[in-house]
């Protein structure tokens, strides 16, 4: 399962809604492409992919007969790409960075899913870390680690990540709808499941409501911390420069 | 209300516990002092504000008529602190950086709390910013976010500041118990609650235990993604390489 928001931006002044999720598919071929950080890296890397793919170029990712070998790829371009910018840095702070999931199945090879970090290396999602998170990472993770494991169903899968991504966009700006999922099944080359939810989709915000409610029904029932009893009626705020 | 973990870490083999709150305390004047980033930034700061303290020096954390001139020493002494290391540095990732959260009263200055940044410039907590965070702050915001705002009792924010570091723990090593938490109460000039709960707190213990259960119901109560109807007793994993 691919899951993956839409929104990229260029400064808090120029943000734009542009797919992070890009399929390549071919015959017995369903390499799945979810991209974060600097967005001329990842649209260059992207570029380049589809170019090779046209120019039918030995060894493009149409070619390849592993994921290992199409991350080893995708990872090289990557830092190609962020090479050929950083030699033209003006700005000290200029961040080329770039961050990749790679994903699918290629023929008969297993299928598989691995995070390409901004130096070209990669690691693999197994039983025991059954998730990859690229770009704004921390707000949505704790929901992630208390829900998925190796026995999670596609359906909480799925929930989670919408909860996680939920909670992210409250949190920082740059996260944004639509959210996309996407659900791959071994050996059928296909995406069994598109779908693509608008910030006004009526899933997501039933979705939003129900679990700010069910959020504020378990903080509630939290036993009460200790030390507190003569103070319990005095609002936190009576501390503060009102 | 004040709350900290108590780890610090110079690498993940060398993981220690130390208070990273302390009190500056003598007649009408109660200062209370968080620390976050660079161990010896902070420790280097803390000696200096008791030195000044000790040495009487005009303009220490006793002399001082309000919290907006204490956050500017604080911030003036955080910077001298970091280019006295920075200018020997060697390694060039080396980071000095320190924030701090400073807050309390001084005699009929109005109690207040405010964050200082490494460049020594602060902010000041408000009805409409409430909380204040500084250190591994991403982890733990969600449910700061969803949970307090100005009208939130003292029981409240207590308790959520006790499980949003719980969370914080889980997804990062460097921050661990035990959890201290102080309540200042406006024209007091004294703690009214101080506790340090330990890793093995019965509190602290049932409060996380009650949490994650509490959590796992608010998400099976969730309404099922939509497009999974024909796939939902797959699990997740067959996607990956076991």
């Amino acid at each position: 399962m691919f899951l993956a928001d839409s929104r990229t931006s260029a400064g808090a002044d120029q943000i734009n809604t542009c797919s992070k999720l890009r399929v390549f598919k071919t015959g017995n071929r369903f390499v799945v492409l979810l991209t974060s950080g600097n967005l001329a890296t990842t649209q260059g890397v992207v570029s380049r992919i589809e170019r090779d793919i046209r120019e039918n170029v030995h060894g493009s990712l149409y070619s390849m007969q592993t994921l290992d070998e199409a991350a080893e790829y995708v990872g090289g371009i990557s830092i190609d790409e962020q090479n050929r910018h950083a030699d033209k840095r003006i700005e000290k702070d200029f961040q080329p960075e770039a961050t990749f999931i790679l994903g699918g199945q290629i023929e008969s090879d297993q299928p598989s899913m691995l995070q390409i970090y901004p130096e070209g290396n990669f690691i693999r999602a197994s039983q025991a870390m059954p998730f990859l998170q690229i770009g704004e990472v921390k707000y949505g993770r704790p929901i992630l680690d208390r829900v998925v494991d190796g026995e999670t169903s596609l359906q909480s899968a799925v929930m989670c990540g919408l909860v996680s991504m939920d909670s992210t966009m409250r949190s920082n700006a740059t996260v944004g709808p639509p959210i996309e999922y996407m659900v791959y099944v071994k050996n059928t080359y296909y995406a069994s499941v598109h779908r693509s939810l608008a910030e006004d989709d009526e899933y997501l915000l039933d979705l939003r409501r129900t679990w700010a409610a069910n959020l504020h029904e378990a903080f509630d029932k939290l036993p009460e911390a200790p030390g507190l009893d003569d103070l319990q009626f005095l609002p936190n705020i009576d501390l503060l420069h009102r």
